[in-house]
């Protein structure tokens, strides 16, 4: 059974003021929570179905964790889901966790969107990018509709918040910048680096910064063959990254 | 200003059962509703505001539609949108209006999610495919999340729902039909026909069905370099048609 403290203390993480003040956030739901397991994430507190209990029983000894046992309908009433039949768990906020190849990284210029986000982190981890930089208005990496939509990938790709023109200087002269444009060079055309690169994205509202373009090393564009007239961010994200990689497949 | 009964004709077409009965849905928003003047659908009713009138004057001139005026406030609190400071319509069911060139399909087997059918109108749209042939187990294209989703895109592609087998069957036998897998062939090593073929989608959850599994000619994959264990239907969808395409681009 949840305390009443417990409830209350799992819903002031619904806030990112609380969040920021406690360095926790929570992560909800069978498999992202069994990926946490799995994970060197700390864990502060588990609250679970016992199924969830039983099905995890070894690697909640292994981490010694002391899960809180709740219904389903509890776990939904504390959380941020419609519904959870599994598990709820607090967690420490640790990027440092995460040792970066950073080869490859997604710059991000003003994401907003929570959902975006979290489709941004699945796609970098599928594609083997496991940094992200992102300016300082982008959404924070640990709104729950981030981590939810981010299927567990938060615990593989590193977020680094940072002014993106600091970035950018601070990176070697050859490191190949792609910018994402509506006309630019035909991302079926160019001849990427295997090695290594930067992706940068702008927010589907306003695009890429003007400040940000003078970085920008190849600006590119994903071909249209119908009417539709873009594609959202992390559609977007993804069709580039397939292109740059399938080099290497 | 909006009646009480014009505000309870909207409210009604937030559910199934109603659109279903009248064969009217709901478009909201400026670009969105913008798109839909410059096409052929019918509109049974526009709300807007005075400022969406008048930039749009010429095209409701043309269109002979005498839209109420309202308030922002107003279209919020009676559509389905968090905010609306342009415009509400009220348009006909009418994919008949929509001539398609059926070379290149999307099939759907049991998409859930109305964001994802929204998303993957969109990415038809933006890579040339006017047609989409979804199980008769998938979201209603005219639920409100699926139109806002497509950003327009659903008055460029048309969607069919019909059992997929009973479609695959009817195709001729030389037709390609490539399904989205987790351990096909890589899309990046397949020689695609460069002129028509089918692309069979399954649901994030369950994937392509059992039943369905025996008309794919061409089981194909999205080649993973990190750790993500599945990519978004409609991220699958896009990467695969970017391959599919690149050869006529």
């Amino acid at each position: 059974m949840l305390s009443k403290n417990q409830a209350k203390n799992i819903r002031a993480l619904h806030r990112k003021k609380e969040r920021r003040e406690q360095g926790l956030f929570l992560v909800e739901g069978e498999k992202i929570v069994a990926e946490l397991l799995a994970s060197n994430w700390r864990i502060e507190a588990l609250y679970a179905t016992s199924e969830f209990i039983d099905a995890y029983q070894t690697q909640l000894i292994a981490k010694n964790i002391d899960a809180v046992p709740c219904r389903a309908q509890t776990l939904a009433s504390v959380g941020t889901l419609s519904s959870n039949n599994a598990a709820l768990a607090v967690v420490q906020q640790a990027p440092a966790h995460i040792k970066t190849d950073a080869s490859w990284v997604l710059a991000l210029d003003n994401i907003n969107d929570p959902g975006n986000l979290g489709s941004l982190l699945r796609i970098a981890d599928w594609y083997g990018i496991q940094q992200l930089v992102c300016s300082p208005n982008t959404v924070e990496l640990y709104n729950p509709k981030v981590i939810n939509a981010s299927k567990g990938s938060f615990l593989r790709v590193a977020v680094q918040q940072q002014a993106l023109p600091e970035y950018f200087a601070s990176l070697p002269a050859d490191k190949p910048i792609y910018g994402a444009y509506l006309d630019g060079e035909s991302i079926h055309r160019i001849s990427p680096s295997k090695t290594s690169g930067v992706v940068l994205l702008g927010s589907e509202a306003h695009g890429i910064s003007p400040e940000l373009a003078a970085f920008v090393t190849h600006k590119i564009t994903i071909p249209a063959f119908g009417a539709a007239e873009s594609l959202n961010v992390g559609v977007a994200a993804a069709v580039i990254c397939d292109n740059l990689r399938r080099l290497t497949s």
